[in-house]
């Protein structure tokens, strides 16, 4: 294996419920033809806009089967095995096996207090126990815990780590990834940023992709962003990651006086989807609330001010 | 029902585990009837102490029904259920039931960010599901939410809570709840403090009675305390919770340099509780680090200084 | 000297204003008799209920000069030396030298990201500059650095420090504090509470007194606490405590959502002290935002219902 | 005025200080040459690299003075005024117009607990005081609060703020600046990043300027970046920018457990500035710490290996 296995734009996928918030399996299979018509590289499944959270295991399950069997090998599936610490994450990174995922996504340990020596046995204990890529997920708003740059790259030569997804919204230590790969010559270490506003940017640091929970709205946004980098064009690709800052505007519709933002964000990211044919039912699992119909009087709005509408 | 149901040292139990990190049920036994012999109140399974961010669901069952059947209806049982949010909790709660405990303990939502009025409804919805009493667990070192001190008195008044145990370390807002309390007239609703080192304190507050992690240890010194408080005899409780207040020092002896703190305290729990013969095995579930000889070594001598070896 | 020096019921006093913010001496004196005749043990002025952080220099000294000419050595009177890193504090202690101040209170360092050494340094290089005893004082709500408890008592020990105000909200490290000096032998060593709502319960630990901002609007009530407690009667001290708890609720009429909780609890203590008489002008300093009508209104119910008014 | 005043490359000066820890202004000259030399198009004193924390309100004025007088009207002096609310700042404004500054740079209020329409009310009520054109400082890791993007857009649309440096590290929050002041067609206000490693893609972004630190040590580089971007040379930009990423490794070469990290990174950047010639002294003010003669030497070969020595 010489050629570097993942990069481009992998959106991280929402998880389509039913009433009973159940997965909607048909509504998540066209939700990824949408992803995948408008040019995907991958697809997440069962991350932070997943609503991975919120999801009981059995259910989890249904999400990486329905997705693998729906993408059918067209694009890497990656899989979210989201839990507190290292035995716990191991039996969702054994489904995602059986499942069929081609890499797993896994976060530092969280709810106990951790320490870096302890990610990094984390790390290293459930690489021993699988043969699929990992990738690891630094996201301090949901598990309070920064990863730290140098241990990131330790794992990555140690042929530990397969890649980063990088939402941390530090940039500077993004930068700093991006820098210690080149010097350690870590060709086939994929690095990704999770910040969807700033995607133009990463790329031209030298990131692999982006994994822009946005993209579940405008996907075709973020694969041409990747493109015009790609080729050289980067006022193209600013001019369209500006477009899509304005489009970020609907996860601002709910005030933070009336939910959390995570409901607001995911909220307005499955009204988006559902307003444009993408799933049936924008509804969020408990204990989120919904948005109200002015609120997504102002997410069509924002949509047709987008030009996706 | 017109007594309160819940009053006295409840410990929150650690979980003796075998060398391959399964349930060893034969030292959780015998853990048990080492803290019946001390007169506790009720037990906790599967709190922070309990290590339940790193039991897989099916061991945690296990401990459950470990529990009921060695305590048999001498003390109540709690169990904690601990999930991200509402369907994951809901399927702890139903774990729970099966197995016959007494109440369950419940955390605000966390990975998420979430909101006072999305707290709010998880409890409700999961009140809606269960007869057990509920337990609102306010640990934001783990959960990073503070519950509100009025959300927990209106959901005791709407019979959704039936207690709350508070281990937020803020001791002037657990006393506003017990002011609360007694003006909204909720004398069934039982609360609890977490602070180990303050149960005296707590006590003379109007607290119904203490969680504390080091009861593990030292389950007589915190039945003494309670005992004193109930006799009127404060000097007496304040000695005792003294000389605990010295025992605590166990969790200090590995330094905050080499392992996080939830290693210490609870690889420090566990060593004593072996060194006192009431577990066979002092291991603690990855990834978490092992404490070394020298640090076990202070634990002995702090036995040794507090009359405990 | 082998008797303490400092013990009893401090006040954090506010400092009154006239309407361009330069300091109204004759309601400072005013407000410091009413204090005497209360029979509080000490004041405390330019802490954080001082607005220390509004006050321009040359204002600040006007301050000091003024009470320590009004209390003309009936009580002691400490001064706030607060400003973010050592010569700035230095100049301060200087100035309350000058002044004739009894004490100076000192913060960790702060605006810099500073460091547990050199929060050491800070201290031992201001005690070289000056006689004066020098209290710490940890507001980590206003530094952003918690003073560690093995520090102050290292200093203490060493003659730095010849007292603690601690406004942490940590009652299990203020405990462990206590303890540290007693088994020092730090006999002189004052260890006061900040947490105006738990006197009872910190003199119960062994505190030397407290330094309550709710003191200005009813210095009785927590000389009555102190009284109570020492002469042995902790159920009368806890009945006036709560009292003060329900008082303690003017710091909440204004919403979160209007003000900062410095303009609301600032403007609630100095709302009602001009309602008591003991100041002119319940002005709060820039850009702290005034209170409304209908707030002021809810102020002096809770003076009425507390038996203030 | 038409033209935009402010933009390129203002680094925030290092104060030298003399071994009693007044300023040094012979070597602050000096070092006002070799960034002039450099081409650095400001130059910004007091900024929290210039320890502005740390240096009494006397030589403040002494430090403004001395760059207005040696800059003589070569490039702007902007000058920080740092302290904890308005009535304070206001009296620091008034010294750097005495001065002779072309600006000053204001933080949200710290100390006290704040709130959007205070801070709001703090730049509006210094605006009233002084005719120089205001910065806000965006620097949440100082004073512990982010300045919200819509109101730093409808104060610069009022006429209040002249301009933006945004040390926050929320380069996703920058963007939205940038974009608002596009939208509303506010070209006179001047953006500034202060994230010294992400200059380049600043500039991309449409940043007119930066303020890097580390311009203390090589403006050389950063005036490149800010010429390779303007000439439409984004790779050389890079390239420029990934050797000052190495540079940067200077703040790291004292450890975490040793100093805190304001020491480390000024002790740093003063010892560079002393090796390349630009400074005689390169002691930092109490209660920071000193490097060891082991970390300058690290220094010293980061600044062979990058080109400088």
């Amino acid at each position: 294996m010489t050629a570097k296995k993942f990069a481009g734009i992998i959106p991280p996928l929402c998880t389509p419920f039913a009433d009973d918030f159940t997965v909607d399996t048909e509504s998540l299979r066209r939700h990824i033809e949408f992803q995948l018509d408008a040019g995907v590289h991958g697809v997440f499944v069962l991350g932070s806009s997943g609503e991975v959270a919120f999801i009981p295991d059995a259910q989890r399950r249904v999400v990486i089967e329905t997705a693998v069997d729906q993408v059918a090998g067209r694009v890497p599936v990656l899989a979210g095995c989201i839990d507190m610490t290292t035995q716990r994450v191991a039996e969702h990174v054994k489904t995602a096996e059986a499942a069929g995922a081609d890499a797993v996504v896994i976060t530092a340990p969280y709810y106990t207090r951790t320490h870096v020596a302890e990610v990094d046995r984390h790390f290293r204990l459930l690489h021993e126990r699988t043969a699929l890529p990992i990738f690891a997920y630094d996201i301090p708003v949901a598990v309070h815990t920064k990863l730290d740059r140098n241990l990131v790259l330790d794992l990555a030569e140690a042929g530990v780590l397969a890649g980063l997804k990088d939402s941390s919204g530090d940039e500077a230590g993004f930068r700093f990834v991006l820098k210690g790969r080149r010097e350690r010559g870590l060709d086939q270490f994929s690095v990704f940023t999770g910040s969807e506003l700033l995607v133009d940017a990463a790329l031209a640091l030298g990131a692999d992709g982006a994994v822009p929970g946005l993209g579940n709205v405008d996907p075709v946004g973020f694969v041409l962003i990747y493109d015009h980098c790609r080729s050289g064009n980067p006022l193209a690709a600013r001019r369209e990651q500006e477009r899509l800052l304005t489009l970020f505007g609907i996860v601002d519709v709910a005030p933070p006086s009336r939910m959390g933002r995570g409901s607001a964000a995911l909220g307005a990211f499955k009204a988006a989807m559902k307003m444009r044919g993408f799933i049936d039912n924008a509804v969020t699992a408990p204990p989120q609330l919904p948005l109200n119909d002015d609120e997504l009087l102002r997410i069509k709005e924002k949509l047709a001010e987008t030009g996706l509408l």
